[in-house]
Parts: structure tokens; sequence; C-alpha cells
């Protein structure tokens, strides 16, 4: 048996459990699990007392992608992906969104070339439908579903994106007849904008009315619509970052009527709260994100939710900006509202640590259903699998080592993203990704990245069943 | 590498995902999982175009358990682990009950004195805990736990066996203490012995009485009860048998309130109806089980529980008689009543094909959940993981090969248990295990079993995390 | 005591109870109640055996509305009325509907004329807020309001109606404000109309279609909608015409969150199903309205609901069409769809004889509660009280006395609103209203009605505290 | 018309609503409700600015009964009820219980001998079923059903009286038979046993001990379970002194299932929480009942289930002891445990006024449904109505004359029970009982009471229906 490389004794993590075993690679794929495995010429990694995963996948975050008129995101895929190789990922699946007039077509077709030579690691795209005109219903979803972009995002909030219930049903169709997965955002775009025009009017515009003016019922309010409709068009739905125990008690209901229902969360639901937001001077910004952080007993809710095996996915959301430009909007002279905020935080490199230290270490989660939330499950979804998210006898060689004793302290000033804050600034983890393989060759090897290894991959069929 | 045999070819079955690849066994165990493993002097066996499962573990089977005074069960060991064996099993769990003024440790060296020699595929024995003296709970359970014995079974049914609300938390606070797992089987015995009286009282004695003396209420009522005992006493609980949604949704209540709950369901509820117990003559005799088959709305609920995961086991609840012996007490002269017929059905040999052809083939489930509720669950919650119920390097080699397109017509004259009969008599499936291994060596092959190779093992601590 | 009239010896129903008892009558109004009341001069009216009631209100019904081009509503102000007080009512709500540019005050203006003279009894007018424009909402509306109308009712579905949910959120903030009782239509008028074109684009359009394209979860969707928006706004609402336990479910959990609703249901929810809708030729046209009757599972929670209190309000959401005008739209050549159906049944003169024979002589209800959901709720929560719905001294003398062993069979023929038809043909019903007192007046006696003796009658404010 | 007597001018509340009317009285009933009632010779009673409402029933009180060998009830017949008459009550329903080897009619004899010539207003008697013996099954009930003894009690808890799950459902099937009513104390005594060991062993034994040994599962699970039990019986059943919102949630799911339930709580579980119970010394003795008070959490649960109708009962459960007895207890010498408190608080004269207060002054309930759960729905559940519980023609004159401004701060010093302290001490309430009337003759007037002018009264066959 060929072997070019062995990654010997660490603790490998499967579906069933973590157990010390060797990996042998070839040709970029694990061809091998076993005891005391050998082969001619084949390099030996010793990973003793390190942790064997899967290569992480974040299935939900926001790359170089337009965001109106003055702002820009701070995150091109460079950047981007070189943070999140760091943050312990193989795999991440950014959003193509068109701009003016661009068909869905050309916008994948600028988005890749955006991508091309500058991605560290493997990227897979996910398309937002925010129209419903016949050519990207009719034409464009299908011959990218084709091309392999499987997996459909829609919106129910942002005046630009939301979708009116009856587009909603009329992608859902399309995703039903191609057999593509949906991912929603569930929040209710007519009650928010009522909320904040109600907000501005009285005078309230600090940031931390961003949360009051998207309360809980929003949220669960379009959670149940969306699932309602998927249950009126027979398909199955992801909703995403879900933050809350009253939203995830509508998929919970929509389980027990029969539906497939996925379900995502992401670590600002863990362990930020809306107080956040309120934080002295304009520092509540660094936390503004939608849907906001709630409050201690959401969290538990969340949390409760993960241990149960309600939630499928852990994402990051990463949608990172600028705190100066969020904070230049704040100045004398300008319009000081936390309508102008933008939206998002970034967590693409701090989504593992955070899940492994307060999920894994802290006991609340197995090291295999970690890696069911962390890569497995994103990669059955939306159609990487057997190719990705595993480690199993054929899948490419993405494998990440833990070290789970290793302490740090999160801070901006050791982070690759571009942009200029965390949000957990000072959080403390233990475990922490030390090295990772992209296809069977280093891609994080003793703190440094081996440069621009990845690039865009095709998605197959999204397995869409109740996989639990 | 040394391996002694090289199952290829077939599609191998993980917590993952299913895809072909090789198996390496070693010394009893699985040493390798690759792409064209080879090694010197192994023996290959072709397996292409079966798939190779974890070998099936029946943790809730009946064998040789005294059953009162005029009734023998109909399968000893010898018997019950043939017709395992034949059902594509390796492993089977049954459960040691003293009699008489036997304490429980001397019950179980009787107990494993039965076994030894007459098993053909291994066994690992549960503890009946039906007394709360303190030799019982101070000296045998603690001993026994330590010597391997590390589950325990309570009842709230049967005059003989059933524990009061006290009792049931002395218990728990054992298994807390030691970390042990208990199964609860809840039924409310008062309840059902006020409407025995009632029917009879009413001259109603046919067995179709057995399924409407012990309606729904009856068993969600001892659900909850036993859930909130466990919630008091602060432990995890598993749930064994149950036949419906109302008591599927006590569990899934217990789960919201932050509770670990096992749930185990038989084939008996996802196939069989109440309207069985009513069949012309006696023959509803043949279908009395506790807690009886419901309607098919049940079966519905029963079945959704298995596709969204609310179930982690499945298992047989094997408890085998001879309906000569039950239609013998309905002779004239003898007391004709449904109170008098041994409670329990064989189905032991027929677990696996019945969910493989049902949920496998007809698309509810995957090979992975397949597995997973058949065989790798069982190996963690009863403390026989990593050793058992997967197919991972390391993992003892016992594996059964399926071949998925093999159709067969259920019928006694097939089967191999001690029992007289089969309730799926003439029940056509799809899918049939034709050969397996037990620690590495043929235990199942060409129809034929080799003989007496299973023995008696020990448990260790039970895995009581919520795992989904 | 000066007293015109004594009713002696009817069992007179309060919210109390019912007891035989005297009521007497001076001025219009109930001056008292007694054993054995006695005046000089005043009327004797024996009514032994008689159960008298209050009048009673019917909040839901439609007339003279306009529908549209092509259709005519079947009743105007004269025979809706006139049929209403034959079916036991002295008190009637109908819809002020604008169309064209009207502004909402000239429709109320009009409508009110259209009444004038033509009542035969009592009527209290809704608005129906079908713009948010700022004259509506902030002249229209207060000025209505403070003119006597002081309920508002809004559509979720209907294209020339439906508000969207930010209009709905302004409606809510107006009703709030002015402390005006707001009632919702709870459709997903999206979801309709999607479901309704791929109907047509199947070819599939006969009656029974409209119960098909406006399954449960549409209007489940709506109810959890709505109420989500009032939790939003911070007022109470109220969900009109509920047929089926899933949007009744959603008012219960709505309640448990702590909000104020009132939910409502009709006869037709109770005693018709959508297998009505699919009668022979083109018959099932005489059952389509909206919501659709279910199944017969959804008229026992219907009923369920009406037992357990769940449901305040019992309308009869009267909206009366000729039968031989749907029926032309099937004509060859014109396009004969089920969506030009029009959407209403005639209920108006059988609703109280349908619930009182289900409901009273079936043993589900008391004599108190079929008053309280017939008469006293209306009056309570659409600011009528305390001049209406109640037998109590200092109310109006509205009262109906009931023969509770009469036995008719609904007929057509006997029948006295405009429509050409009844759903109810045939159906046998025991207990009819023989007689009946508007202000003290006979209104219904012995078979004749006392004509024109009402007028439209202003409200006050709405009492919408949860009364239960 | 002859009239007696002629309540004038006072707000009369009725179920339907509350109004300014006169209320004529002859021979102690109410023969009239008018406007300006006049009578030769009749007392005019000015009550101009009162409220009059039916006199309050209190049908759950203890009085006299047997409590152990060393403790004495504060409360015989004399001091109870002329406390309860003082609080504003004309009719209390205190609980015989047999002691020794007395029979159930023994028991009823020797109390109705305790009560006679004691009571100052009229009382009404439960049995406490806590023995299921032929005699007291076939003979006793039947016999006392028969003679207006139409309530039975059964307890889950308390050692010697708990009836185990076979005993309540053929204490049921009696009920169900005779159409009695049964009220049900829903703890369940295993787990309470056990938890008070643990909390003994441990060497915890103040008094915030009695509710961390009552914890809010053991009273849901023994909810559930007598839900269940009435469910198989077939019959409806009366949940006294819930507690907190998961018990209530219980209730409303087996409404849910179309079960009749009825519904109580008392003024401690919104006023009091287990804190005062960990008052500072012994004080917390004071606040010692079952089930314990609970949180804020759990208060407003029980508030929200009187707004939303959930509940149909408000009573004292008062059960007086003198705290001089209880601190005894915790001597040094004497067995200083939390066990050892007698359990129960006094509440007779208090009940209705911190209802009032914090009920109908506060907003949260109107004044007919103030008078529904204080007195009308007793009387109905219990047998009483039509006679008590209402004013409504024919009923007896039972009316309570209530001065809503009047802002009193309760205080033992002002308190009439035998008890020797009020858990309510330095409350402060607006609204109190000025006057009362029984039977027609004032029974509480400027501040005194007509003495002994009470008797025992029997109970005709209740009303279970679902009233709401």
């Amino acid at each position: 048996m060929h072997l070019d490389r062995i990654i010997r004794g660490a603790t490998v993590v499967t579906g069933d459990d973590a157990r010390i075993q060797d990996i042998g690679i070839a040709d970029g794929r694990i061809a091998a699990l076993g005891i005391s495995l050998s082969a001619e010429g084949a390099e030996i990694i010793d990973a003793k007392g390190l942790i064997a995963m899967p290569g992480g996948i974040d299935s939900h975050v926001h790359i170089s992608q337009p965001s109106g008129p003055d702002v820009e995101m701070a995150d091109d895929f460079d950047s981007a992906t070189r943070a999140a190789a760091f943050g312990g990922n193989t795999t991440v699946m950014p959003f193509c969104l068109p701009v003016g007039d661009a068909t869905l077509r050309e916008a994948v077709a600028d988005y890749v070339g955006k991508a091309r030579g500058k991605c560290h690691l493997d990227v897979a795209i996910h398309l937002i439908v925010h129209r419903t005109d016949p050519v990207t219903l009719g034409q464009d979803l299908p011959a990218l579903h084709a091309a392999g972009f499987t997996s459909f995002k829609i919106f129910m909030t942002y005046a630009d994106m939301a979708l009116s219930d009856r587009q909603i049903l009329e992608v859902l169709k399309v995703a039903k007849d191609l057999g593509a997965a949906v991912m929603v955002h569930a929040e209710n775009e007519d009650a928010i904008e009522y909320l904040r025009d109600e907000a501005e009017r009285a005078g309230r515009a600090g940031p931390a009315m961003h949360a009051r003016t998207r309360p809980v019922p929003v949220e669960r309010e379009a959670t149940h619509r969306a699932l309602s409709l998927a249950q009126i068009a027979g398909v199955p739905l992801t909703i995403v970052h879900v933050s809350n125990g009253e939203a995830l008690d509508e998929i919970r209901r929509a389980r027990q009527r029969g539906q497939i229902v996925h379900a995502e969360t992401c670590p600002q639901y863990l362990t930020l709260t809306a107080d956040d937001l309120d934080r002295a001077g304009f520092e509540g910004a660094k936390f503004v994100c939608s849907p906001p952080p709630r409050d201690r007993a959401a969290q538990a809710e969340c949390w409760a939710g993960i241990e149960q095996g309600d939630f499928d996915l852990f994402s990051s959301d990463h949608c990172p900006f600028r705190f100066a430009d969020a904070a230049g909007k704040d100045r004398p002279g300008a319009r000081a509202s936390f309508r102008n905020i933008p939206n998002g935080i970034p967590a693409i490199e701090t989504r593992l640590p955070i899940l492994f230290s307060e999920g894994v270490v802290k006991g609340r989660i197995s090291l295999s259903r970690f890696a069911a939330i962390t890569a497995t499950n994103h990669a059955r979804l939306y159609g990487l699998a057997p190719r990705k998210g595993m480690i199993a006898v054929g899948s490419d060689a993405d494998i990440v080592l833990w070290n789970p004793e290793l302490t740090r302290t999160i801070s901006q000033s050791d982070l690759h993203h571009g942009a200029d804050y965390t949000p957990w600034e000072g959080f403390e983890v233990t475990g922490w990704p030390v090295a990772s393989f992209l296809r069977g060759e280093f891609l994080l090897h003793e703190n440094s990245l081996a440069e621009y290894c990845g690039g865009v991959i095709a998605c197959g069929q999204p397995d869409q069943r109740a996989w639990q």
C-alpha cells in the first residue's frame, strides 16, 4: 500500500467516536486508517497528544459581498480564507450576491473570478436568490445547479434582498425540482422597519436599539412563516443563525409535524448578549449582527439545543466590517443612528476555538458531536460529502490537529481577518488548532500558512434527510 | 502490517456514512480500514455488493428468565443466541432476575453459569433490580458494577417486580453514584390492575383485552413519572419499548427541560397493531406484549420518532413463549383469561431485517442511522464501546454482511428461536444478513453457524451524554 | 314600580345560570327581574316552558358589501336583518368597506344611508381598514371612533383588501391609541395565490380546489403572524372564523405568552367539511367560504374549543351570494374556475338554532355559555355592553324566547335571506326562537315580524380584557 | 310585591357584569333586582358607592381537623367562621376526616356535632377519603352523598392520608357512579419523603427545607398522574392549590385532550415566595404550607392563569396553626426539623381582600371574574348552586358589600382567626368588605357580627361541566 504521509498517534475523531489510530494519506486523500500503519517512503507526522479532526467547514461566511454604497466588507478572499485557515478550517462557503443588473450567472462568474488565486483553503459558493424573474428561476438556477452551485440562500429581511412569501414559494419550488438546499434568514422585515421608525421618531438611536428593534417575536414569527411555506411547498429547509429558544421551538414543532428542518446557530448566540450592544460610547457597535445576541436565558436555550442535538450546524456568520467605518457614522454631522451600523461581526477565526473550549472542554458535547456540527453536517447538507467533512477512507485529507490543552486569550492583535476588532477580545479559550492539512498537504504548520493552495470547488447534491 | 483477514469491497457503514472500502482484521480486531488493503497471508473475503455493518447489538432480550410458576421461557442461551446470530447480531444483552431468596450476586453467578458454554455470540448482562434492601443496594450493586454489570433495569409494572416511586429514587441514587445506566419499563401497575379487574368483572377475557387494559395513558403516565423522578434525582434515564407518540412526547418534553433521556422502540410498535390481538380464535395471544401494539397513528408516530432522531435504540424486547402453552391456558376448565397469557413475543431473529426493509430500503433512514440505533448506540449506552458497536480501527471485528437485495418472506419454519410461532409470519422483507464475524472469525457463513464461539463479557462505564 | 310588560315564567338565562323568574320591562329596558313581578297595567306575556335568552348578536355578517365588478351580494339591510330576526337575533354587525376613491368617512355615511329605514333590528357597524394612508389612519379612524365606530377589521388575504405586515402594525398602533378592537381574517394571501396558480396550471378548477388551495398551514401561519404582530404592538387581537385546531393552538400559545386574544368560530366549522365542496356537479360551490370547512378531526377540535372555553364568540360570517350567479360562472365560455365562485355562505338565520341544537341540546355547553358566545361576549368586545347582550336590569330589553323542544328541518323554502340556497338544507335541529323583543317591543311574534323597528346604533369602548 | 329589605344603589356584580341596581330581599332570598325597587314596609339599606358581591365562598378551609398527636389546629368552628365572616365570606367548606377506627359516617356525625351552634355563617362539608375499604366505598360514600355530602377530597401526599393509584381509581369510580366531585392534593409522597430523608441526613433542617424538599417536579408529576387516572376513569377532576406554571400546564394539556378539569389556586401562590421560608430565625415557619410558595416566575404564571381564565377557583387553603407551637418544635432538646412544623397557614380572613386589591384594583381581573372565582364557581362545582354563590333572583340573599376605596394594612392584631400570626403582616390592601348579609339578615354590620346565625347545609349534585 502506497502512502505519502502518515499522521501517527493522534486521537482521531469520527462520527462514531474518538480513538487513537493512524491516518494514512495518499494522493491527497485518506487512504487508510489503522493501527501502526506503515508504508515505504511515507513521511511520518507525530501527532501524539493531539486530536485529529475533520478540517472545519464554515458554511456561513460573507466575503467581499456587496454591502451598499458607503460600506466595504473588511475581508476579501485572501484575508478571509487566511483567517479561516488559522482558525482550523479547510473549507468555507461564502455567498454570491448579484449587484445592479447583473444576472446570477454573471455574478457567479465575477465572484469566482474574485476568488481565483486568492484562496488559502477550499471554497464552495452559495447563491443568494433575491430576485425571482424568469431568467433567474428558469435559467440561471438550473444552470448553476448543474455546475455545482447547489444551495440557495433567501432573506426575509433587508429591504434590498427580502423576498415576499410568494417569491419564497417560487424559490422553494425550483429548489424542490432541482434537489437544491435552501437556507433562510428569518426575521420579519416589516416589523423591524416599523420598530426602527418608531425608535427614530422617539430619538433613540444608539447601538443598543439594534437589538431592541429586532426582538425575539420578530425572529419567531419569520421562522414559523418560513417553515409553514416549506411545509406547503413540501421541501426541507435550513434555518440559519437561530438565536433563542422561541425560534428553536418553532423548528421542534415543525419536526414533530414531520417536516425536515436543519438548524444552525453561531458563537455569538452562545457567548454574547444584547447587553454588549449597550456598552459605553459606541463600543456596542462591535456587537451588531442580525439576529442580535439576546439574553442569558436565550444563551442557555441555544446551548440546550446544541447538547440535545437540535442544532445540526454551528457556523460563524462571519460578516466583517471595520469599526473605524462604523464609528465614523456616529460623528457629529453624520446621521448617527444604529441604522447605519453595518450589520455583522467577524468570527471566522474564532468560531472553532470558542466551541471547542466552551463545548468540548466544558463537557457539554463530545468530540464526535463537535466534528459533526462544525464539519460533517455542513458537508452533508451542502453536497460536499463524502469528499469533505469526515476523516474516512476515500475522503480528501482535510484534517486539523488540535492541541486540547493549549490555553489562549483571544486578541485582535493575533487574528488574521480584515476587521479591526474582535467581539471576543480577552475571551480565554482552551484548545487551539495547531496544524492542518488540505487535501493531504500541510496548510497550517508551525504557525505559518501554505499560501493560496485552495480553490473554488463544486458541490454535489445536498443530502437533505433528517440525519439524527 | 499484519492482517489475518481482509473483507474486500463492501459498502462499509460508519457513523459518518457508508462507502466502499476494505476492512483489515488482525487478532480479532479491526486493524485497518483502507483502499485496496493488502497484507501477506491475509485471507481475502470478497464482499462486493454487500453492506458491512457493525454486528447487531440487541440490548433488550429475555433469555431463560424466571417467568412464574407455570410458565417456562421458550429460549435458553443456546437457542436465543443461535436465533440472534442468524438474525445478524453479534452481541445480545439479557436480564438477570433473582428468584426466591437469592441475592443479586448469587443470581448473577447462577445466570452466568447458565450462559457458560451455550453462547453462539457475545452476551452482556443487565441487572433487574426489584428489591431495594441494603444488601442489594449497598453491596450487590456496587460489587456487580465493579465486576462489569453496569446497567440496571427497573419495572413500574408486574406485581412481583414493580418498584414504588421511593424505591425507584433509591435505585437512581445508587446508579448516580456508580455511573450506572438505568432502563425503565414504564406502565402504571395500579391502573392496569384496576382495568384488568374491571374487565374480568365484566366477563371480557379475550386476548384483545390485554391491549385495552393497558391503554396509552397508562404508559404516558408512567413515562412522565419516571422522567420526573430522574429529574429529581438528577440522573439520565432510558425509557425502553416506547409504543406511541404520547409517551414519546413526554421524552421530548423532558429533553426540552434539559434532562438526558435515551429512548428505545421495537419492531412490534412499527408493524403490529392492537387489532392483531383481536384475531379470530386465540390467535391474538401471539401478539401479546407490554406495552401492547397500538394503532396506525401510533405506528406513524413511532416512525416519525425514528426518522427525526428521537429514538436512540431499536431493540427486539425478545421475550419468547410457546403459543401451545398460552393456548393451553384457554382450554375449558383452565382460567381462560388474557391475564394468563405469558407476556412477550419472539423477535430476536427478525428485528434487524424488519428495520432494514421498512426503514432503509423504504428510504426512511440512512445506513448510518440504521447502524447507530441497532448497534452503536447500544454499545455506547451500556458500556460496550469502543470495543463493540462500530466498524472502527481497534474495535472487535464484529461485522455483519448484508445482501441488500435479497427478498425473503418471514416464516416460523425458517427461524431458530425456541418459540413455536412468529408474529411476523408471512411478512416480506428485502435485505438479509448473509454472513457475520465475531471478533474476526466467521460466525455466520453460508447459512451455518460457528457454534458456541461467544461468551459473557463485562461492560464498562456507560456513556450517558445526549449523543445527537 | 312602573312596568310596561312582564315576561312571566320563562327560564331566564344570565351569565350565572338559567332559572325561572319574571322579567319586567319599562321604557324599552329591563327594569326588574323577580319572582312574581306585578305592576299595574303591565301586559303579561306567558312564557312558561320557554327559555328567555339575550337576543342574539351576530357580530360577523356581510350586508350589501361591495364584492367586485361582477358580483352582487344577495342581501341588503332589509333582507339580511329580516332573516337575522327570524333566526333569533336582535343586533347584527356588518362591515363598512369603502370603494374607489371614497374615504372611510364617506363610505360610512353612505353605508349608514343604505341601512336607514331598512333595519328590522339594531345594527352596529365595523370598519374595514384596507388602506393606511394618513387620512385614513390619522383623521378618519379617530373621527369615526369618536362617533361610535370602535372596531376595525383587517384582512391578510384577498388581493384588494390584504394589508402588509407593516400596514397591520400601523393599524394596530392606531387601535391601541384609540382603544379600538381589531379583528383579523388570518390567511396567507401569497401562499393561497401560489397554490391557486399551481392548481390552475394543473387544470384543476372545481369547487373542491377552493379548500385545497387554502390548506390548514395557510391559516395557521397567518394566525401566528397576526398574533406576533399584536405582541410586538402590545395590543389585544381578535381572530375571527377559526376553522381548525392548529390555528386554535396558536391562540392558546399566545395566551400562554400573556397576550389577550379573543377567538371566534362559526357554524360551518362545526358541521360542514371540505368533502361538501366535492359534491357532485357544481353543488360544492354552495359550501365555498374562507377559511374553508376542514375535516371531521378539525370539527372535533373546534367543538373542543367551544366546550373548553377557548372560543369567546360564535358568529355566522354570513356572506350571502346566489348560487345561480356562481353557477353561471361555470357555464361554457366563462372562466369556469373555483377562483370565480364568490366567497361566502348564508348563515345569519341558522347560526343560533344550529348551536342550540348541536351544543345545548346535545349537552356540550350550558345555556349560560350559549348566551355568552352568541350575545354577551359580542356586546362586551365591541362596545355594546352594558346596553346589549345580557338579560340584566338596565339593559335594553332585547330578548328572545326559545322553544327548546321544537324540532325543525332547515330548508331554504322557510328562510328569509336573499341567497337562493342554504348549506344546511335538510339539517334537523331541536330548539327554535319563537318570539323576540327589541328594546321591549315585540320584534318576532307568532311567526311574523314587527318591520323596520331597528336602526344603526353607536358602539362604546370595547372591553378587551381576557374575560374568562 | 313583598320585600323585607332593599339594598339600594350598590354596584351589583353578576356573572354578566357589574351595574348599579337595587336588590330586593324577601324571606331570606333575593326576590327582585331592579331599578328603584320599592315595597311597603321594606327596610332600605343605602349602599351607594359600595359594591354588592355574592358572599364569598371559601371551598378549601381546614377547621378543627385532626392533625396528629402533638398538634392542635388553631381554629374551631367558632373562630374560623368568625374570621371568615369578617373577611367577606358567607359560606365556607371544611373537610371531615375520620380518626382512628371511626367510620366516615361516624366522623361526619361527630364533625357536624362540632359545628352545631358554633357557625357564624353557612358551612358545607367535604369528605376526606383516605381509606377504600368496602364499607367506606360501598356504604358510607353513597349514604353520605345522598345526605348532601357530594364532594370528596383525596390526597397523594401525607403518609397517613395518601392513597395509592389503585385506591384513587376506586374512589374516582365511586364518584363517577354518584356524580360526586373529587378534589385532589397532588404532590408525590414518595419523592417528598426521599428528599426529606436526604435533607435530614445532610443535616439541613431549617424551615426553608420544607420548600426545597417539595420542588416543582414533585407537584407536576402528581398533577399529571392524577389527571391521567381521571382520564382512565373517565371523570372530571379538580386540582386544588396549584402553585406554579408547570403544574398548570399539565391541566392545560389535559383540557386539550378533552378532559374536564377544574383548577384552584390560593393567595399564597400569588403573593409569597420560597424566600419567605428562609427568613431569619424561625420566622420562615410562618410560611410553611404545601405545596410551598415558589418564586416570582411561578407567581407570574399563577397570575397569568387567573387572568386567562385557567383557574376556576380561588380559595384560601386556610390551615391555621399557632407559631408558638411550631416554634416550640425548634427548641433545644426537641427534634428541631422542618419536618415537625405543622403544615399550613391562616388565610381565611385575608383571601378576598388580597385578591380584590391585587386583582381587581390593579386591573388584572373584572369584578365579574372576581365573583366567579371567589363564590360562583365554588357553588357550581360543589352543588351549592343555584342557592348560593350568585346575586340572582331566587338565590339566598348571601351578599357582601365592599368599600372599594378603603385602604387597610393587614395586621394580626385586627384579625379574628385562632392563629397567632398572619403571613401577610404589613401587607397593604385597597378594598375591604364592610357589611354582609346571610340569607337576607345582616351578618357583618358596622364591624360587628351577628353571631351564630349559620349552620351546616347540604350540597346538591355538582355541576361538572367545563363552564368557560
